[in-house]
């Protein structure tokens, strides 16, 4: 029910603010990008790109068809994707000799494809990465953006190195661009490290960053995998070391996806829509002209003047001279789609040459024209930081430190996650696995080293785990 | 044989360039943009985008899968389809209720969404675009880029009208987006209106832009449709008028796809490999330090110098210090990814502070460090200007006015396009489309309306058509 009542929610903001239409289509679990929220998507890639660029990251693309015989080499990835994956048996009316899978994931293509292109240790190491759509036949419930057939927006990352060593630096490498990139976005986060039952198939340390919302499930926005060398030897993808020895390449696969623009809404959403922050708004600021008949054309020039000024400035602005619909419709409806900042300008501002300012959280200030940059730029910033600080404290209020196994269940209950010192003694984790009906253990945090006795065992122990209702 | 030999030298440029790698992956027709090739994708693409989003044009990103029905219900367009088309037929071991296509082109898919979004005239005109992959199981040969498998560029715009007299006007400025986009590329064309025969399938009238190949070929770069109501009448998509009565909505398509980058790489190649005009190419300037074991450390500190100023000055430029290679052989490569400008640094240049430059036609000057910045932007402009004219004067001299059919053989053997003047009797365009084999009536230029008689009939005429050998 609760869980119900969130998505729902979202899924009418999503409508509301045209920034991405599900459930209309008719194949289950695919949405549409609206040109609104495309453009917010845009904005959110930009960030993604220009980090990924900055540190090396080279932007490939590959074919969306792998043929089975390909998919099916690696024999852990292969088992942990078989049952959702989407077959092309048909070309025409020809049946296909060998069957296509649209991607669920590039590591088996991107190995193939780049072990030719790697002879020796001087062309190491090698980053690529590509944004592409994969598919999941998903047999659980769909979920606009969280849970789809067709995720649109997926960011893979793939490296190559000659040595373990040199993959554990880009692991820590990916770890802080993940950072980086969900800091920048203002998407709270923990990073568990995944316990061994449930990492990405193929993979040897899996580590997650996962996002509280605000019914407390996590959901996981992004995931770094060491790949050790399993697909390379499969692939036999080899390369000349220093010495003039041979091995098999090292890899890292790490991803994100459309996920990443869900959290941002969801966190940052208020009982009247999306709440966008002016650093990825599409829209920053909207002008709107108050009509009183008397002064309708003087009013609407005086607004046609400051939204030009403002639009030079170089801000987005638009403006909205809609003679049909009332100033509160107006002040809805631009509430809705999370435009930051609104210009009102009635007969009062035009006659004393003033701007009304108000902020997507109803802080208001009348000042003069000239006035006026200076004003949207402190009232856009407060809006970013205040914004900001605020869905970070909310998250992290939904994660409380328990000692005893026994309040588990309550504070899952409450609509929280739970956080626990733990040893990594398997066995303590799949105890605490086993707690709670729904709940999982999503692992070891790899930042929080907090000292404390294993909530399973009492050994003392500097690991903290988590216990969590997952989407 | 000489068709070959194009398409050989080709995948050649694309390969020695690292640009797309090309019938290595294990499913035909699908190729792999790398790096460098992605990268002037990228260039190619933000051209595109500018001029669509300048005209009013909003981006969208409709699902990849297309069901059967809704694929099958405007009856002349699957019928265009039907043996092009893959099918998903499985999802995990599941067989799907129903077949699912990897879109051939989203005319079906775009009606179905947008019917919902348009309720009156207020909404219209509506014009969006996607950039994506489409797939046609490709029974012909397939050629890297120009005949795939997976289309991995197609730019798909699509508007809605309220009248036809609104989608002429759309017709228009959609033919003058494309003539902009190709101008500002470098690609020269022509503009047949396609036959009765050779229209889109679900389209009323159908213009190309062509180019003409170095073997006298044409390859079609862009296409624009009048679709009028063809659409929206299966997919019952009304709308209000002004008047309060109801119609079905007029709509068009047009698209391009990668064949603009195949075409620009293969216009400007010369015998080393890619030629990339300055305004897209990736890297504009290589820098190449000339080691003598003498002047060593201060040769390479020089042109360290001059790399960074180079860069500080806003040009994407790289500098080439390998120091087991020959000057030589770094020219050739640097020539071979086309970089249009590299400037040699040697003890001579470092002695007197000056910089040797050379453009890809092999320009040479010689310049005092001081007058460089001024000698760069020269050159480069130069080059842009003067490949373009190069490649504009070499496609229209594969164009030949003829004035009877018994001439059309020779000229299309001759590796060439027949131009002559032709009426609008579809009888005189079948007769000769009949004439050579292997050879087609493209259509009737949409912008030339010289007088003359028709080559069939004798009649008088302003219409001016053209026989080609079609890629």
């Amino acid at each position: 029910m609760e869980e119900e009542s969130l998505i729902e929610k979202f899924d009418k903001i999503l409508s509301n603010a045209k920034i991405y239409e599900y459930g209309k289509y008719p194949v289950k679990g695919c949405g549409i990008w609206l040109p609104y929220g495309f453009e917010l998507r845009q904005n959110v890639l930009k960030i993604v790109r220009e980090i990924l660029y900055r540190t090396g990251h080279k932007e490939v693309l590959l074919p969306l068809l792998i043929p089975k015989d390909m998919l099916e080499k690696e024999a852990k990835h292969i088992a942990g994707f078989l049952e959702q994956v989407y077959w092309v048996t048909k070309g025409g009316t020809t049946r296909l000799d060998i069957e296509l899978a649209l991607r669920p994931t590039s590591e088996t293509a991107m190995t193939h494809v780049f072990k030719d292109m790697i002879s020796s240790y001087r062309d190491l190491p090698l980053k690529v990465f590509q944004i592409v759509s994969i598919f999941r036949y998903e047999t659980e419930a769909t979920r606009p953006m969280i849970r789809v057939r067709e995720v649109t927006t997926f960011k893979e990352a793939f490296t190559f190195h000659e040595s373990k060593e040199d993959a554990f630096k880009q692991f820590q490498e990916a770890y802080s661009i993940y950072s980086e990139i969900f800091d920048k976005l203002g998407i709270p986060y923990i990073t568990p490290e995944r316990p061994s039952w449930d990492r990405f198939p193929g993979a040897e340390i899996t580590i997650t960053f996962d996002t509280v919302l605000p019914d407390g499930k996590t959901l996981q926005i992004g995931s770094i995998h060491y790949l050790a060398q399993s697909f390379s030897k499969v692939f036999d993808a080899k390369f000349m070391k220093k010495d003039g020895s041979y091995d098999w390449l090292y890899m890292l696969s790490y991803g994100i996806s459309e996920r990443v623009i869900a959290s941002l809404i969801i966190h940052y959403a208020d009982e009247i829509g999306a709440v966008l922050l002016p650093s990825i708004a599409p829209i920053k600021i909207v002008v709107v002209p108050i009509f009183y008949e008397e002064y309708k054309n003087e009013v609407l020039n005086y607004a046609r003047e400051i939204k030009d000024a403002i639009e030079l400035a170089g801000y987005s602005v638009v403006i909205d001279d809609d003679p049909d619909k009332t100033p509160g419709e107006k002040f809805y409806e631009w509430e809705r789609i999370g435009v930051p900042l609104r210009i009102e300008i009635g007969p009062k501002e035009m006659k004393e040459s003033k701007v009304t300012l108000t902020d997507r959280l109803r802080r208001k200030k009348t000042v003069e024209k000239e006035k006026m940059f200076k004003e949207i730029k402190n009232m856009l910033n407060s809006l970013e930081i205040d914004l900001r600080e605020k869905i970070k404290n909310e998250m992290f209020s939904r994660i409380l430190k328990v000692k005893t196994t026994n309040e588990l269940e309550k504070v899952l209950n409450d609509k929280k996650v739970a956080m626990f010192s733990i040893c990594s003694d398997e066995k303590c984790g799949m105890k605490v696995n086993e707690m709670v009906k729904g709940a999982k253990f999503i692992g070891y945090d790899v930042k929080n080293k907090e000292k404390g006795n294993c909530i399973a065992c009492g050994k003392e122990t500097d690991k903290i785990g988590y216990l969590a209702r997952k989407y």
